[in-house]
């Protein structure tokens, strides 16, 4: 038998801890706690970040008690990994984990935490797999390790569960199910030990907000930022990126920033991170000229060294032991390796007036990347780099905009946990337009930002489709390099694009004042419908036996219970429900509260399910009673600093309410010094019913760019 | 900058052995060297399959040397892992790495070896991911865990490399590629050494017949087994089994043993493996008739304890901490589980009659089974457990048989590397007609057996042309239990598919003589082209560059260097073509030397690609120049013990030829003490070109179960 080969086997003694006690948990900030198991590694995602917590943002948050029962908490560390446990009851939802495309609610899967292009199945391996997750009973779990970490999300069932599941008899009992109860989140980290935080509410939003702030809060773009961009031809020359900038200007586009692709060097796949002579003889000249028509350059890059680089001889030793395209691969934990490549970058790039970079493949494919045996100086794992290298990255590049004092806007292709602050947005290239928008909503749910760009089209409406998502997301990005497509290239809706794009600017007051909430608060400004007050059937008063007797009955009852993700939440006030190219009607959860048309300010509906017929011109979008929403001029160029722009107020409802309106130059950081305002703008509606808006005065000394004010109550019955 | 929260980061120190001298590998038997790397787990895939290798037949084997650079091997063991390093040089192809649907060639793949069902991609989740890689230069590389192990098998690139692939500027360079030329197989496994083996060859095929054999040899099955088998409908009772077995007999169709599905048991999913009384009130009479009527009984199962099963009390303590559908989950590491759990099936249902054992979900999905984070009371790991319960269940299983000296042949859901002398054969859900082809191909290089079984079929040309592969394949099986097909439900095509159905009949002699050969040899009866002499170009006496310039005018040497996946050889003399629904016509590449149609004798090509077009009721089948296939009459049940048949030989070509005939007693474990006999079957030719053939006297005291011998001369002109 095979006993006798059992005889040598030390049986696995564990270093257990069978229940966390909360003395074991420590208040590292108001809300957030904090617990260290076993020996966790010293390189994890929080010290490759390296931010921090934005402690004003967080004593404002409502004091709170540790949110769970400590003695529900297990975590066990055996020879070589450590495995934990935390508690569901029976109604919770839980959400997170990361970028993911196809999914929004998370409890019932399993998953392997993986850095790497999404691959067209949430299993755990996305763009930026963070190991954080929310629960819809107000509570946040963030697990700082850089290993691919094994998620449970509910799936398992213990013996010594105090909810085991009921066996029951397959042959006869229909009742039986392949998914047993589970009442845990269960994980698995290849490591002796690890990091845990806890983050409370009371709200989910909240503890989303204390994850955000935790980690540096959200970035503020730079204003130009969230105004339009177009990637162009990878083997352009400067005088056809002119050409096409002049295209949008005669036509009457607007356009904040042009991106070149890898033809802008001398050679790419791996990169020289030199300018081509030939396409651009005259960096310097060329960008210069661009600024003055008002648009900033964005350089791709991947940060794959070629033997023909300059910078390659210095750091070869600092490199891994494989190479990616035959190009060495950066150890971006080691200070040498990064002063070496980033000095190339700052001189010859950002000195002549380079404004961002799209950082490419830090993500994946398995197949392009350094596998997970390649060695690195520093004896940091191929793994915990994999896993952070987006991070590295994202930060290493930021600090050389931010030592110049220029705020800067760019896309990556990688990010994770500790990741929030960094001024990227993460793009790749699947293109399901319905996926994109799960994406912007799960992007809520991690710290990250994402850009359900436009790419190309296989009809003039799918392109509108896709363009008017584009308007309403962290950033307005045509990538249509490869494909060609101009915003115009559709003319039977030509127009109707360029109201969209032109919506997008008049709409500045208003993202670059939610940029500054998510900055200052950590309210992400796009989320989904999950964080919204109001929006689950618990808030509707409703007990789950009323929801299980009476689905016909109430309809939003099985709204709200199914996975809702293909509608979001754009800042304080806007619930947008996105078209799809193919559909001419669609069904919108309105939460509780009244709700309004963004376009009108009639009346939609009010905790229900409503189906819209919007026509192809407009994405349907939804304001808040009592939402206030500053509007610009629409504009070719976001304001410059110091430029003032005129605003109209719109307000949507009955309810008197308040909005505040953030400001400063637009450039720089010194809003780190202080050197910003915020206006509040208050409703007021009296006893027979006449409603008023006034704008507070600008503080001394404050940034002040608003010209006429003037105010316009959408909803006039 | 990130450096300060480097500084208390310990490097990752190395035990390393930057290269294996040769002495670190030990010849352990014949042609097979091993080596220990750092800590091995003390539990491995070879101690949980608990198997003694046939020195018998390695000793037979080629004098051969170490078949590699042992300085080009490297193998590392850092904190968490281990890391391994094996040579490729430019024409090196790789075959292996366990039971793949879809591919053949393995170089260029990346892997994670995990025992699961199989999900429609060759990412080495899979029913038997065995860690065996065989190199078209004639050796073989087995790693001995049963750990997740990560493979890239020829994708990466190292700046140490001799062999380092060029940079090129993707702008500009058509030659860039993606794949850069990668020398190397490398593997990760999480744990603190393992050991290695080495199999040498001269051939591939020799690897393989090494490892087979080392591993215990392939299974010799009862005859009956190679017979035809009917999985019943899982609620069944005993009267409608007999009904459905008295049909087959009526209707002239071949059968030999029934599967029983859930149904049999009291309760299921979890089990109590109790008969039901219900539906079996008397099991022991029940089986006993079908005996009589020469049907043996095979009863599904899976492993996982009801609360109701009357071993349930026992075993609970003795079971993981988490449960599989509420069913507690033996640890089959441990003696005392073994006792009580296969007390009961050899008291309540061997004892009683049954045969064999169907055992299902001993594989995946991870939605079912028990996580990652599960302990077993033993101490070894899940994930080992997971790596390893297939082959636990399989070998348990097998002895309660062995002990009776009765022969089993069953099915089962997963095995592992050390599985290929228990006698299972692997199926699963997953049901694409060519990918069953392409799977039953890499059994060949796991050491495992594979079923293309006859499930359903949308049409009768399907299910004609399902069934003619289920004729070519270890295990004859319909699993119509839920679809309810019997062999003649198509009445356009039931006399084909008797007809096919006896054809597996009348080969019994050559089917159980190729067994034997795995037994005792390690050949694998059914087998890829590329273990084929003569199948390889440059077995044609060209040079790649010959290849490389001559692609239209050599249509072969093209067809041999695509992957091959739809042909295999079945046994020492058979090339199989399967055809598929919905084609009249397919491409066949025949390897160099002479080959006949099986059916005809006529010549039918030699070293080229030729296109057949064999109609509904043929399966394109080639037999080897001097290819001798003894064949026995149709029978509808397979010869019981001493049971005499006759014997019709059929040789094909003109070369003179031998080959091998075994007989034993085809029920019980006496060949283990010699009670079987080769005889030599001999055909000669004379100068004249007269063509005669022999047959050897049976050993003297050796089982003789030949009734009149006959020859026939396939080949006439």
């Amino acid at each position: 038998m095979l006993y006798k080969h059992l005889q040598g086997i030390v049986l696995g003694v564990l270093l257990s801890f069978p229940a966390l006690a909360q003395d074991t948990w420590k208040e590292v900030a108001p809300g957030i706690w904090k617990t260290v198991i076993g020996t966790p590694d010293a390189y994890n995602l929080l010290t490759a970040a390296d931010v921090s917590p934005k402690l004003e943002g967080l004593t404002k948050m409502p004091a709170v008690v540790f949110p769970l029962d400590p003695s529900e908490i297990v975590a066990e560390v055996t020879e070589n990994q450590t495995q934990l446990r935390f508690p569901l009851n029976r109604e919770e939802e839980i959400f997170g984990f990361g970028l993911n495309f196809k999914t929004v609610h998370q409890r019932g899967r399993i998953l392997r935490l993986h850095v790497d292009h999404y691959g067209d199945s949430d299993n755990g391996r996305t763009h930026a797999p963070v190991p954080f997750y929310i629960s819809s009973e107000g509570y946040g779990v963030f697990v700082n390790s850089a290993r691919y970490i094994d998620v449970y999300a509910g799936t398992g069932s213990r013996k010594d569960s105090p909810n085991p599941p009921e066996a029951r008899d397959r042959n006869t009992d229909n009742a039986w199910t392949a998914r047993p109860y589970s009442d845990a989140v269960e994980m698995r980290i290849p490591a002796q030990g690890v990091e845990v935080y806890l983050f409370a509410g009371p709200t989910p939003l909240d503890a989303v907000r204390r994850y955000n702030l935790f980690t540096g809060g959200g970035p503020l773009p730079p204003r130009w930022g969230l105004g339009f961009t177009q990637r162009l031809h990878r083997l352009y020359t400067d005088e056809q990126v002119h050409e096409e900038v002049q295209e949008f200007a005669q036509r009457g586009f607007p356009l904040d920033f042009v991106g070149l692709e890898p033809g802008w060097q001398s050679k790419s796949y791996p990169n020289t991170f030199v300018w081509d002579p030939g396409r651009f003889p005259d960096p310097e000249g060329f960008m210069a000229d661009l600024k003055q028509k008002g648009i900033r350059i964005n350089l791709w890059v991947n940060p794959f060294v070629s033997p023909d680089s300059p910078i390659y001889k210095d750091i070869l030793p600092l490199t891994a032991s494989h190479t990616v395209w035959a190009g060495v691969v950066p150890d971006f934990t080691l200070l040498a390796a990064q002063q070496i490549f980033w000095k190339q970058f700052e001189t010859e790039h950002i000195a002549k007036g380079v404004s961002g970079y799209k950082i490419d493949e830090v993500d994946g494919y398995d197949q392009w990347l350094w596998p997970d045996v390649a060695r690195f100086p520093s004896g940091i794992s191929a793994e915990q780099i994999r896993q952070t290298y987006g991070l590295l990255v994202q930060k290493q590049s930021a600090e050389l905009f931010h030592a110049r004092n220029e705020r800067t806007y760019g896309l990556v292709r990688a990010s994770n946990g500790g990741g929030t602050s960094f001024p990227y947005v993460i793009y790749n290239d699947y293109y399901e337009h319905r996926d994109f928008i799960t994406a912007l909503i799960n992007s809520g749910y991690a710290g990250v930002l994402w850009t359900p760009e436009a790419r190309a089209s296989k009809t003039a409406e799918e392109w509108l489709r896709r363009m008017q998502t584009v308007v309403f997301s962290p950033m307005a990005m045509i990538n249509a390099w490869a494909s060609g497509t101009k915003p115009w290239s559709y003319p039977e809706v030509e127009e109707e694009v360029k109201s969209m794009a032109l919506l997008r600017m008049q709409m500045m007051p208003y993202w670059y004042s939610e940029f500054a909430k998510y900055h200052f608060d950590g309210t992400p400004p796009f989320r989904g419908m999950n964080l919204e007050e109001g929006f689950r059937s618990s808030d509707q008063k409703m007990t789950l036996s009323d929801k299980e007797a009476d689905l016909e009955a109430n309809p939003y009852a099985e709204a709200t219970r199914r996975e809702v993700k293909d509608q979001y939440m754009a800042g304080e006030y806007l619930l947008v429900a996105p078209m799809f190219a193919g559909e001419t009607s669609r069904r919108v959860v309105l939460p509780a509260g009244k709700w309004y048309d963004f376009y009108t300010g009639d009346f939609a509906g009010e905790g229900q399910v409503i189906t819209v017929t919007p026509g192809l011109d407009k994405i349907p979008v939804f304001v808040k009673d009592g939402g206030i929403i500053p509007m610009a001029d629409p504009m070719l160029h976001a304001p410059e600093k110091g430029e003032k722009y005129d605003l109209e107020i719109r307000h949507y409802g009955h309810k008197p309410s308040e909005y505040m309106l953030y400001d400063d130059d637009g450039v720089s950081y010194d809003y780190e010094k202080g050197d910003f305002s915020w206006r509040k703008l208050t409703v007021s509606v009296k006893p027979d019913g006449a409603i008023s808006g006034e704008v507070s005065k600008a503080e001394k000394g404050k940034p002040d760019n608003l010209g006429n004010i003037s105010w316009k109550f959408m909803t006039t019955q």
